[in-house]
């Protein structure tokens, strides 16, 4: 049995109450200050910090006090325990998404807490304790900003007039390592900039997925593509983008239909029709350079 | 005879006021309003709207008021009369930095006001209404953030763990235009982001040159590397970053002094030694893949 609309905004109500009482604080204190203290986890660009572990098991904690009959998917505790994400509701939790711009102070780190149920997001609340934006929406509830329901501005959606955030991320292999997924990367940004190609107003990088999808949600940002990505850094923000009238396909072309953990994504404002949306996508997966292929 | 300390304060202080009062107001206010209005100047992804033109003319007017022995450079007003920056006090003004966020509503447009005296910025004020964050120094009297000193933590300088703002800018040009300043910028990101190559701890784009100086400023940045700007857009950012013990240097290698019209800068954020700084800017001109040049 589903969880009811009513259930679902007492879950992102305890949701936004936790991220704001207890997990921004911590992020908010300890930003900038972790630059002698990070570790690396796949390579010596996709870092961590006794902070991230810590705020994930204080979430982890009081979400099974809440709610002891959910599955868990955290970013820090997944190496460990590879929950696989089924039908039951399962929180999906990045506790710090933007590691490395807390680590330097950039003001874009994050907490991103989701949860789904049938493998869909139903739930999400992304909150930013340095600008002090808290993002959250429930299915059926529709999305928020501080508390005020998101509004789009109608307008057309073209993708020479668009601006997207596009990621370095940290999978930077190149050449020989036996993928090409940074090389597919580079190239797909070049299409998309050149005047010889997509000619798109901009791009733009803040350095965190979470961040992004809700910049999209919210409508500053026409499109946000990503690869390499987990479901913890989308979740919660895919719930808000899909309450505030945007759509999740995949990064590949073709991809009309993806899972969470897809880890290739192309997340799509509202504020315009579903064939100017699909247009768009179709768009854009024209300038794409290659599959892109992530591991697990 | 050069202003003084005092004088150039006292400049400053009026400089926020205006900015405060009258200019982040009208930005605020219009953001995101204008996409049905924007025209294009040196080509489709090059915008400017009304209110850029109006909020120059506010400041011209105000400045030759208070200031009416200074000269006046403003974007908007350039094309018309290439006012020549030589040794007199002069105004370097850009009315909104950022009018592509501007026009589409990313919360990094702002207003750039900067003097010059003898070709070195001796005063700055950035303005962002979004984030309320006012940026202001003048030279031998430090560096402010919203009246308060600018405190870049001490800590060490290395490229590899280094996050750099990197633009793809609005000169989109690739291949048989004549000049290849796109295809050096791509292939110097790429240089900078591979396994291979400098594997910076990442780069970050918020689309104003001004902001991404104060931020480089205020040390939540360590760099930025740009190609393609204007006097206007770098100006008052770069007297900002060096009262915060920052330097400005050219992109192109070797270019150790550069006048604030070069178009092609590397800033670099203080809080560490001089030869730490220098030894930054030899490595990241080692990956510089080409010379870039800018027409005027």
């Amino acid at each position: 049995m589903a969880l009811t609309k009513e259930q679902l905004k007492d879950i992102e109500t305890k949701l936004v109450e936790l991220a704001a009482k207890q997990v921004g604080p911590l992020i908010k204190e300890h930003a900038g200050t972790q630059f002698e203290a990070f570790d690396d986890k796949a390579n010596q660009v996709d870092l961590v910090t006794a902070v991230d572990k810590k705020i994930e098991s204080i979430i982890k904690q009081s979400l099974s006090t809440l709610y002891p009959d959910f599955k868990f998917v955290g970013e820090e505790s997944y190496e460990e325990d590879h929950t696989v994400i089924g039908k039951e509701p399962t929180f999906i939790i990045d506790p710090i998404d933007g590691t490395t711009n807390f680590i330097h102070g950039y003001p874009y780190s994050c907490t991103s807490m989701g949860l789904v149920e049938n493998g869909v997001p139903v739930c999400g609340v992304v909150f930013n304790p340095h600008l002090d934006e808290m993002y959250h929406a429930s299915a059926g509830n529709g999305a928020f900003l501080n508390g005020k329901p998101l509004k789009v501005t109608e307008r057309e959606l073209k993708l020479q007039q668009s601006v997207i955030a596009l990621e370095a991320g940290s999978e930077r292999s190149s050449g020989s390592s036996g993928d090409d997924n940074f090389d597919i990367k580079q190239a797909t940004y070049r299409n998309l900039l050149s005047d010889q190609g997509g000619y798109i107003h901009g791009s733009r990088s803040c350095g965190s997925a979470a961040m992004n999808m809700c910049m999209v949600a919210a409508g500053k940002l026409d499109a946000y593509w990503e690869g390499g990505c987990w479901a913890w850094d989308v979740c919660a923000g895919w719930c808000i983008l899909a309450e505030a009238g945007g759509i999740v396909v995949g990064g590949n072309p073709q991809e009309w239909e993806v899972p969470v953990d897809e880890r290739c994504y192309l997340a799509v404002r509202g504020g315009c029709s579903q064939p100017a949306q699909k247009g768009f996508v179709k768009e854009f997966w024209s300038h794409v350079a290659g599959k892109l292929k992530y591991r697990w």
